[in-house]
């Protein structure tokens, strides 16, 4: 995996997904968005709503990824914790963002017909000093490199759909071959590929259904020319007739 | 939420799941079990197929954890390095275990007719020194408090059902209020009585679709009285009719 390729990594907020109240929408979606935008996500951590929980989270990862995407966690009830914890994680005082409780105060109006908005309401615009309204409508919070997504699906896709294009990356570049011996043929042939080309990502994915191949191999990378030239060198190890069909470039 | 409740993390080993070839069924499938079998999940984390990433959160997990359940990364093929990485962090040499190694051989035998095994195959019965094998079949292995199932979804569910009847621990009793008002009319509600009951996790799930309810408040604990008192706190907190139907006990 090449080092310079801006990483990412998803913090899940909620205790529903670990009860198995809900299942995680964000996490999949997120991987498909940010594989798309070129961007490698390196880790999502779902977790609980709980400041210390979020706050460890966020100081480990902030320091190591281009970028940190929370999701959940910003509503107006007591078990909405992600902000404080961005804020503590940072070292921020939470500050009220005007513009931010202008929104609240047009978005509950609008939402409720009443101008008198409860105290749980406005203190989602307490947010880290220095937090940047990024999109339109609700927005992404942005503070440094943290991204604060909601956790509700369709807010959380819309969000990062606005927030993604001004990042966009070289793509990366897929091929695979579909094989009918198992792991254990393959298994030399594909550590040798793996050594001589540590900068493309090489994937073994067995299967013991009634699928129509034993094995699938990814090879990844952005340069077209690396992949082409792995997949070369992982054919010429494999038994002739090893492959069933292959896609990619 | 009650410190004394055994907690697990899960560490889902999948590059495949980050670069969205695949998505992850393993995690959705524990939080249920794990739920049902009365243990916290604490926390779910989907790492890459890189040693030095499995070793940083297994040794941060198993300190903090009663178990520490990992995903993928078993097989023969250069990408699988879960093992290798848990006995690193466990400070373990790898070892040949000789009775797996008789079930490897005999598993390879069955499969492909073929008694000469490949050596990438015999690699899989190197497990840090110490591991336990548990249940029958390809076996859970067990190390310390570190249990590593497979990454494919029938065996990881297969193996996990073997291995949790042996825990089995005191159910969690779920308490659940469908509300019509939304999030901003009940904040300061759910306040007080999450502040008064904090052995009971209260949730606030809102909804923004078409759904006859606005707000799903969960209520949960092992001991149903308390379940009981926090909801009736609730109830006396709130409008009249502000709940549309209720489940559990």
């Amino acid at each position: 995996m090449d080092r310079d390729i801006p990483s990412a990594a998803l913090l899940v907020v909620g205790t529903e997904v670990l009860t198995a109240k809900v299942q995680d929408e964000n996490g999949p979606y997120a991987a498909r968005a940010l594989r798309d935008a070129g961007l490698w996500l390196a880790t999502v951590c779902t977790l609980p709503d709980q400041v210390d929980a979020i706050v460890e989270a966020v100081d480990r990862e902030r320091r190591r990824r281009t970028w940190v995407f929370t999701s959940g966690g910003i509503g107006p009830t007591h078990d909405d914790v992600t902000v404080a914890a961005v804020a503590r994680a940072l070292g921020r005082p939470l500050r009220r963002h005007p513009e931010l409780e202008a929104i609240l105060r047009e978005g509950h109006e609008r939402w409720t017909g009443s101008r008198e908005v409860p105290e749980p309401v406005l203190r989602m615009a307490d947010v880290p000093e220095g937090t940047r309204l990024a999109g339109g409508g609700f927005p992404c919070l942005q503070v440094e490199n943290v991204v604060m997504l909601p956790g509700v699906p369709q807010f959380f896709r819309a969000q990062l759909e606005r927030f993604l294009p001004a990042l966009a990356e070289p793509p990366f570049r897929l091929a695979i071959l579909f094989l009918g011996l198992g792991e254990d043929r393959i298994a030399e042939a594909l550590e040798e590929v793996a050594r001589a080309y540590p900068d493309v990502d090489i994937g073994s994915y067995p299967r013991f259904d009634e699928a129509d191949h034993r094995v699938k191999v990814t090879l990844e990378c952005k340069d077209v020319a690396r992949v082409g030239a792995a997949r070369e060198a992982l054919l010429a190890r494999l038994p002739p007739g090893a492959v069933l069909r292959s896609e990619g470039p």
